[in-house]
């Protein structure tokens, strides 16, 4: 084992970890000014449930070789971890398998807490924890071990998928999640203006800073090597959020004269998403020009969609699904080796696309089926300022 | 000397450096509105006088191999840290011992920036400042001895006390000081409702977000060696908190109905706080029960607490002391190996018991004397609102 | 290749990342309310625009070795990094070189970031981003080539000035920009009280907490090798901005009679300038000593110019220009082998000084003329409340 790999996987998840406060507070400085405890709670609830369900028996189905092979792992050696003894190694052998646990339980979390922006400050705290633990069971776990576990998952391993640190599991589950939640909540019904202003602007870029340095981890922590790939994540990892900032600053500029900083937070959050799928099959000039292209896509959405009372999942959609999509297909088109502009075989892309279909579809569907469930069961909608005390 | 060991010890330390800002945001949001900036000052008055301390004489004492050999130790040649060849290893030829310096620097800037807590707004901040470094001498340097000098400390290498990173010296010294602190300043002669009425919130989960991201250093750091012990180490980082912050919310659900976000983050804290002796000798099942028993442990004390009017020891105390003493007790109950409900042999716990009782009253004892000598005469207490202007 | 170093040099990278927002929070919390926003948008607008121009040509002109040799590299293999696959060294074969091209991204961020302290909520959005595109290309690219580019350029394998992590590069080079735009934006016309009472200090403290723990990956990360002067120099960054703080603190107590938050969060500010250039040349006791007189120097200065009405440039001149003088100096009076007063050869003195008034005054020249021109042809001077929406 490598104690250069080890530290850098170890670091690695302790940035990840700093993405779900990040979210806290993206989210938090977005809703008025009385549901911004109520917001990043959700986030924090997510945090808690989410670690626990993981060290308990996540790992075990996502990265489990027994199970119903393809479809989802187990092995009851690893129920607690238990299973991990600090000397055995994975992946390949650089670092403890332990360290990979670790960085892994970051993802489970975070995308859970993602979809909490879709529901906003509508949801019930003590419901949104039982959807929390509810939906990291039933959707993340499996998702994540059809494209994380190399040697089962169907999607990677069978149909040959792309997805470097997240597209399909992180982005395109969570933005797909919290366009079902949308259906579940239905409109909103207090009065536009009150929400779409946000509260407070330095929060939303307060999470956007340390969403962006979290992602590091995310992204270049993903090769599970501190070598040149890992290098060269890290660098696309600044070039496509960058671009993409000067991206939706355009359009904004475009639409309404002049820029914001809440489009600024929210392109580099598309190009981060954006790349997040692509990062090893790009080199830095075409992570420029994917994050140029996620950033205007998703700020077309958000802007086109701007009417709809759909809350916060207009945000989560709109950057993340979009944003998702963007990256996974941007690698059947321009990835290297394998792009279809670059090569002539589109072979690669219509893989990118029946994955990311499939995962859009499945998280989607159970996804309505939970929350309605929930909603029809204990009640999901809360009096639309949440109900967490200060 | 390994460079991956160097490059985690070095990353560590920087980790650590910054749970002292969480912490001022932490108590920060905890204050009233007034006094929000000159607790933060506290935090960050102790930073600059202990790092200028501890470089000059601090690890002299702590990791000298003279002085009184078991009570203090001293080497002339490390004044100013000048016997520092930029190539002398420590500990085990890994890593420079000047990267140990700097991370176990950070160990005695946190430890003092807890104690402030339990004095919140009403000290003085010069005061507070000739108490830092005179604390820090007489208390925290050596405690550390006792317990982090693996060759010489006679906690450690006499009774055979285990403390992986610190809840001896960190937490339950910092939660002593605080009690005594408690007994220096009296009761609060403002309304209660004036000072238990958290001002920020979001500042007090930035605190929580910026001290668990920031533990990890602490925690993990501490083996030194980036290795599958520090990847127990920091899953186990992940599953205490996240246990003791759902542990706090549901006795919060029982006794007031809701969940708080302070709730939360004191929560979190809580586990951090717990899992620091402990985290080398758990199974991540085990450091989620050990989670959950300090998150419960110490709302309850918090909880039961509420009407003295002891201002911010009440936390500080409630979190650090109970959360420091339910950890180290845990070692001796269920740590691997030497664990008494595990082997059937209650030595251990007898020797936690007594280690925790030893630094519980030579940090009381010292800092009541301290505290009364600097009330006696130049004055301590302040006037209610921090002298620190904007 | 070690993937220790390159663990380091990544991580290093992303902390390097964090010190542009903490920038942003610390200028932010330094203007009036109406102001934070646009303040914080300048830093996240050079973001953007620097990163994308140093992945296309940026990295090319600092250490492409074709050129004008001495005076700006190139190195057309070098445009968008596409010279730079995973797999190639640099420097010395420790690191892939798209690791240092990521790391050395973050440097010429933050110099652009730090630049426009001066010019706080008085210049519009849109001119400050036409600003940081070619204030990076004509000043910060070609003075970063002399000093880092330890081959072939002049400042430091001609001259032979020492600069370990960009005092020159970044502080003096940001100061003596931030001073010449001082004269291209002329007096402050609205009431002094109006722009000099900080908005909200606990942002600046924020900014502060993240800018120290950012530069510890600048100065340590500066060494790109995990070893033992990567330690001293890790240490140092806890030395001298300790000490800087208390001679801040010492200096506004006998000029107000009392400490503030904003003198404490500067004071940190202007240790870390000052050891940036000699964190390897200094035992951690003479960086104390370093720290002091730059807090105290600092400290003076920023207070005997309280009556200009220069807005934040007297913030940054006062603490980047002056800091880095300090820092830039004292190697020729106390740096380990060549500082005047240990050897008694005050040769290096006069290169520490030579190559600081050469970086000073092309800085304040080719900024002078890019200002104006701005000013004249599209106009720079804003509304004085920034034009960025929320």
């Amino acid at each position: 084992m490598d104690q250069g790999n080890t530290a850098f996987v170890l670091i690695c998840a302790a940035l990840v970890l700093l993405m779900t406060p990040g979210l806290a507070f993206f989210y938090g400085g977005l809703v008025k000014a009385k549901s911004v405890v109520s917001m990043m709670m959700m986030s924090f609830g997510a945090l808690a449930i989410v670690a626990v369900l993981w060290v308990l028996y996540g790992y075990a189905i996502v990265f489990g070789d027994g199970g119903v092979v393809g479809w989802f792992g187990w092995d009851p050696s690893l129920f607690g971890l238990d299973g991990l003894l600090p000397d055995s190694a994975k992946p390949a052998g650089t670092s403890p398998a332990i360290a990979f646990a670790a960085f892994q339980a970051m993802f489970a979390i975070v995308t859970v807490a993602l979809v909490s922006g879709a529901i906003a400050d509508r949801a019930r705290f003590g419901a949104w924890m039982i959807f929390a633990g509810v939906w990291a069971t039933l959707v993340y776990l499996p998702v994540a071990y059809w494209v994380f576990n190399l040697d089962d998952g169907w999607l990677v391993a069978g149909l040959g998928v792309y997805d470097f640190a997240g597209g399909l599991v992180v982005h395109i589950n969570a933005g797909a999640a919290a366009l079902a939640l949308a259906f579940v909540f239905g409109s909103r019904t207090d009065r536009r203006e009150d929400v779409s202003k946000p509260h407070a602007v330095p929060f939303v870029l307060l999470g956007a800073s340390l969403l962006w340095f979290g992602w590091f981890g995310l992204n270049a922590g993903s090769e599970t090597v501190a070598d040149g790939i890992a290098a060269l994540v890290f660098i696309n990892t600044v070039a496509a959020p960058a671009a993409a900032v000067l991206a939706w600053l355009v359009v904004e500029k475009i639409n309404h004269g002049g820029a914001t900083a809440v489009g600024a937070a929210s392109g580099a959050v598309a190009g981060l998403v954006a790349i997040t799928p692509a990062g090893n099959m790009l080199t830095p000039f075409w992570a420029i020009v994917l994050g140029f292209v996620a950033g205007a896509a998703c700020a077309i959405v958000v802007t086109v969609t701007s009417g709809h009372r759909a809350g916060g999942a207009r945000e989560v959609v709109g950057i993340h699904l979009v944003g998702g999509l963007v990256g996974t297909l941007f690698i059947g088109l321009l990835g290297t080796d394998v792009g279809g502009l670059i090569t002539g075989d589109w072979t690669q892309l219509g893989k990118q696309a029946l994955g990311a279909a499939i995962v859009l579809v499945y998280s989607f569907t159970v996804t309505l089926l939970i929350g309605f469930t929930i909603e029809k069961t204990m009640g999901f909608r809360g009096r639309g300022d949440g109900d967490v005390f200060d």
